[in-house]
């Protein structure tokens, strides 16, 4: 399920009444997990970045409701009110519980439409109905990674080593299964190719250096942590990259991307450098009902992880801080937009809407 | 001396026998001053970055071997060799303390040249002459600073409020005045502007955060901290500033510019934005003999400053870390280059040659 030997990102417990997580806020320092019982807890787990990246938001919530309901059931703890709108309240708290990724209430619209759509059911039926959905989810997401996989690798050099950057993590600790932006990586070490990576540490949560660094190392990978702005030296010197691989939060109608910020400033630096820039991420991610960048709402984050992200104050205590979470890389800047379906090339307007069923 | 009313960065005891430094890596935790009466003091505090700035370690470097020469003759502790010797076996293992700055090996050599022009002399003459040459470097970056920022405030908008994205730190605890990339900033301020900064983190030892944001705060200046990788988003957004201002470690002779690293990220990010991109610098930075950025020698650092910068693992412990502290900006995507001299357009080449004493 994940290319190394480690515990999967999100997972049911035995009795599927309860979430288990990698916390990933403590990677790589400790390889902790956490069980989460109620609603509360998974929403911290996502408010805090405990579990992150798009696809796997969208999957913990899904898994999260099926736990919860099941919970419900088993434990007759439910509270007023019919199960189903319980389910609903759910879906709509989990579905906003950050702002930017489109995978998160795609995937709550979905349990919410199946609820509706199954109608008066028995409390047990409609926890099977939840946890088969959500699973559903998960499985879908773990093809679709290595169809983007198999796609994006069509873009790359086929023969000798082949030297990536990256933004962010992307990869299984992202995702249901092999990642978005790594998956092509996990492939060509997996068929015996020469693979490194360079990956921009990603202030101010460290994702690069704590989440990518780490899974790329735990498979095997090569791997060259930098810290984000030194990826402007690195497109000057003679170690270019054959590519910029990023995956995408949400990806809106007309192929803006809004990604970790740092995004639109790589693109920028590849554009400049004429190294290919691609936008690795399911169809859960592409959102047709969001026209363009404009129009997708950026999560800003709290300024103590700039100025006390690491125990100790990096700057004055009240200083000012802008932190968005996410920035937009406008389509003309993107090369290729490669989801389960295939390689997708500008302008994107139309080759997504064919795409996302 | 400093725009703010703290420790200076640098100065001689009242015995004129060692150097009392306040340290920059302590910042803005703690105001710490340190005392150097040793060589290897001397030099472990400007390779360790208690001083740091291409202008102020020049001014350390002179003052200390002035503070060692004075040591010598007052304590008569002067090992073998006349004193001139080791005053310029001192200059000469300073001046290669850290290799990328032009004003260090700058400073060494005038030191070394004021000392053999002076031949035959008492010992305490020497250290009397080489405190006046080192107080003369001071004072001369001291005054260079202010008419930097004199003529760098005409490549600005002469009214209203200014806003400024600033990288690193280039200001009163880089130099031995007000700074270069922050004089105008604080001229502007001191005429009763509403001023503006914009200031990176700058990773990985952070003095965007650390000290910039420390010491315009202290001096009254509006200041913003931002990730190194949220510059982009700034760009794009509705706050796009006046212009960028760095400073430089070293200019080659066709304008080229060495800065602290992601400055060259900046400048691409600017020129996409038709943002202007200027390099404040004395011409003690600028070096003739280097004829263009591939010349310059890049300091790499540590690779724990970023997998364990902040007393805890952001990476995985040995994880393989490319980290040059500076990169290349090549001339054509400097708008200015404004030294002590004036404003210097491209093509620079004539410009620096006729500007440089």
């Amino acid at each position: 399920m994940v290319p190394y030997s480690a515990p999967v990102p999100v997972r049911l417990d035995p009795t599927g009444t309860s979430l288990i997580i990698l916390d990933q806020t403590a990677l790589p320092d400790r390889v902790e997990e956490r069980t989460l019982s109620t609603v509360e807890e998974i929403e911290e787990a996502i408010r805090s970045l405990r579990v992150r990246g798009a696809p796997l938001i969208g999957i913990t919530a899904a898994l999260g409701v099926a736990a919860l309901t099941r919970g419900a059931v088993v434990t007759g703890t439910g509270g007023s009110g019919p199960l189903t709108r319980r389910v609903a309240d759910w879906c709509r708290r989990l579905a906003t519980a950050r702002p930017t990724g489109a995978n998160l209430s795609w995937a709550m619209a979905r349990l919410e439409r199946m609820v509706s759509d199954l109608g008066e059911v028995p409390p047990i039926e409609l926890a099977r109905q939840l946890e088969a959905e959500a699973r559903a989810i998960h499985d879908e997401d773990r093809a679709m990674c290595r169809r983007i996989g198999e796609h994006a690798l069509e873009l790359l050099p086929s023969e000798g080593p082949l030297e990536i950057l990256t933004h962010c993590n992307a990869g299984a600790l992202a995702t249901g299964g092999i990642g978005t932006a790594l998956a092509p990586i996990y492939l060509a070490h997996d068929a015996g190719r020469v693979v490194h990576v360079f990956s921009d540490e990603t202030r101010p949560l460290l994702q690069g250096s704590r989440l990518t660094a780490w899974e790329l190392r735990q498979a095997g990978v090569d791997v060259t942590v930098l810290t984000d702005s030194t990826a402007g030296a690195l497109m000057a010197s003679s170690r270019v990259p054959h590519a910029v691989l990023v995956g995408a939060d949400r990806v809106a109608a007309n192929g803006d991307v809004a990604n970790k910020v740092g995004t639109y400033g790589l693109a920028v630096l590849a554009a400049h450098h004429g190294v290919p820039f691609y936008v690795l991420a399911p169809t859960t991610t592409v959102d047709l009902d969001t026209p363009c960048g404009e129009d997708i709402p950026i999560e800003l984050r709290d300024p103590a992880e700039v100025t006390n992200g690491f125990g100790r104050w990096t700057a004055p205590p009240d200083t000012d801080v802008w932190s968005p979470a996410f920035d937009i890389t406008p389509a003309d800047l993107v090369g290729a937009i490669v989801t389960e379906r295939g390689i997708h090339l500008p302008p994107f307007a139309d080759a997504l809407r064919e795409a996302v069923p």
